[in-house]
């Protein structure tokens, strides 16, 4: 069977286990994942039979991507009676009980479900997000390909970079010479993120106290900005000498993202910080120990605090006081934030096909960031490692 | 009085002209427009009196940049009542009638919109979205200096595609050197766009019968793009000679955004596409001679209807056939799709401080798309171009 109808039949399988009649997919990234194309309109899954993904625009184009029946979308008007003629076995339940309609309430706006809601009244809304993340959190083998070839990409970006480090170097400039090599090596110009208000450009470079700056972003390492209408990633702040080089940094390659973290210094760290960057590289391999199978995802999180707690750096880690950040890592895939997230009730158990960036960072409010992150694959025995750009602290070109 | 003040006492006399009691603003761009700050959080502006940002993260750097009072959101338990005790004349009005609340349901998600819906119990829940967007759509003289600037740098951009462009390039190789001028001009890294489930990279450079492809996207050229997890704008096919290359660029300068289009040609362009050509620059003279306040924003699309059937191609305006968008420009500012649009229904009299690109273009599948858009102020009398590349279809290097 194909990978994407057998996502529809875990999709359905799960509808029946929690009561759900019938689950409308909206969003441009979960439309791609069920059906292959992210043209707009409706996809209707039903519990049972099959799927048909009503189309706004463009149906040509629609037709050609996706692996499922297609139709013309029309007027909303009509809309509702097409449907129950479609699935008049949902409609018209025996018993006269309520058909149950499922919608991504995480994404989905107040006024597309109010027009979803005028179109068939007298159905039982419920919010399907979280089973449809939960689907999307495993991955299949093609997946995890795509998120390697990714991995490939950004450390080709990263090597650049670090070539291209120069003392008085803004920010924004390293980060547009990445932005530049992904771009000409198939990143697509943007990376999805879910969160609402959330926004993702190709990650951070930030240097000393800028990259200390706190952010709306939700991560422990934010980044001054250009401004406050881009408060948040690099800025003009020029690189100094002896600072640490927070290189945080992804691209998205064929709808797949990846996600990674190293720290770069020209010049000598100061010793505090250049232990507290080994420490995210102890944490990391404390993790990556309990990366298999059963593991419930809080546990590395708790077990990083500890260990955190131990060598006297909890007020730094993961941003600094109120503006720290409740987790160790976090999926990724189509998008940024994807399940499982490595925090406090997170219990889901480690599961092969998992993939988790891991980024234990430390904060230094006036004196910059430290910290690795790292991309893993939960398999059947462990993880593989997707990350493949080196460790260690990059020593870049001489400050002078 | 500072220009975000005004901003809310002109949404605040809106609101009692339309019996709203409170808004609550949650959208990172509306929350940048009211207060300077797009730190997560509710800002709460009521009918009369003093607004409140209440700020999850970052209360550190909300309290910097707002230009309001800036509380701790804390927990949404105690939000309720923190609220009531806020505005109490607003949660107990004389008479007992229900308070009435706007919130902006055309980007809130449903889940969001339950939250706040559970922290207000017995209120009455109202559309503002509207409101909001027909504020944002009158620009300052601040407001129009930005878009100025980032009209002046994608400019530059544009000079740089025509001399790099070449025969056997690939469109987004030619995107990826337009994205690094940008970039380190100013570009944020990012265009902000407010449609539900709409991408807006850097625009769109598409050459020949690859322009012409329909996509999702709500303009009238979408693009090839690199795949179906990125089905618009430019794609790996090689730029020939003797075809339409449609430069459909944007860049976002401290906020604000611009969108420009250009025809260019390696060697020469097919007869009847240079005069499809010219037809877009003779549609955008009439247009502009009708830029004054007080016309209505239809007429503007009408009139363009009319102009390109007279002269025969209806049919390959503003995409083709089934895949047409029924508009001739939309407002741009801090979003790209912006209030007024000029297209049916939009029954908006133009105002001094409205900003539109107006992009008259013609689709020719399997041959490409030819057009130009520019970005106008309108002003007490009549416009200010704010784009200044220049016009014409431009010749670039000798094909060979």
């Amino acid at each position: 069977m194909d990978e994407r109808s057998s996502r529809r039949q875990r999709l359905q399988h799960k509808m029946k286990e929690t009561g759900i009649d019938l689950c409308v997919v909206t969003q441009n990234v979960d439309l791609y994942y069920f059906v292959g194309s992210m043209q707009t309109g409706y996809l209707f899954i039903p519990a049972e039979g099959e799927s048909i993904f009503y189309v706004r625009r463009s149906f040509v184009r629609a037709s050609d991507e996706a692996d499922i029946a297609v139709e013309e979308l029309g007027s909303m008007r009509g809309f509702g009676s097409r449907l129950t003629q479609a699935y008049p076995e949902l409609f018209r339940k025996p018993g006269g009980e309520q058909t149950i309609v499922a919608a991504e309430y995480d994404v989905l706006p107040v006024q597309q479900f109010q027009r979803l809601e005028g179109a068939l009244p007298g159905v039982k809304w419920v919010d399907g997000s979280t089973l449809i993340r939960e689907l999307r959190m495993i991955k299949s083998p093609g997946e995890i390909a795509a998120i390697r070839e990714s991995a490939r990409v950004i450390d080709i970006a990263y090597e650049t970079a670090i070539k291209a480090l120069r003392v008085g170097m803004p920010e924004v400039e390293l980060m547009a010479i990445v932005e530049s090599v992904i771009r000409h090596n198939g990143h697509m110009g943007l990376m999805r993120v879910r969160g609402y208000n959330q926004e993702i450009i190709t990650g951070m470079i930030g240097a000393g106290s800028a990259a200390a700056m706190p952010t709306y972003f939700d991560g422990p390492a934010g980044g001054q900005g250009l401004g406050p209408a881009s408060p948040q990633s690099s800025g003009r702040r020029p690189i100094e000498a002896n600072e640490p080089i927070l290189i945080d940094i992804g691209c998205c390659i064929d709808g797949y993202v990846i996600d990674q973290t190293r720290t770069a210094v020209i010049g000598e760290l100061p010793a505090d910080l250049r232990e507290a960057y080994e420490l995210s590289e102890a944490v990391m391999r404390r993790t990556e120990a309990m990366l298999k199978p059963g593991v419930p995802c809080e546990e590395l999180y708790t077990a990083a605090l500890e260990q955190v707690r131990v060598a006297g750096l909890s007020e730094h880690f993961m941003g600094f006081g109120g503006d720290q950040v409740k987790f160790l890592g976090h999926g990724i895939g189509l998008e940024i934030d994807e399940l499982p997230v490595l925090a406090k009730g997170f219990r889901y158990p480690l599961q092969p096909g998992m993939v988790i960036a891991i980024e234990p960072k430390f904060t230094f409010p006036g004196r910059g960031v430290v910290g690795i992150e790292n991309s893993y694959a939960i398999t059947e025995d462990g993880f593989e490692k997707l990350t493949v750009s080196r460790e260690g602290i990059a020593a870049a070109a001489a400050p002078f």
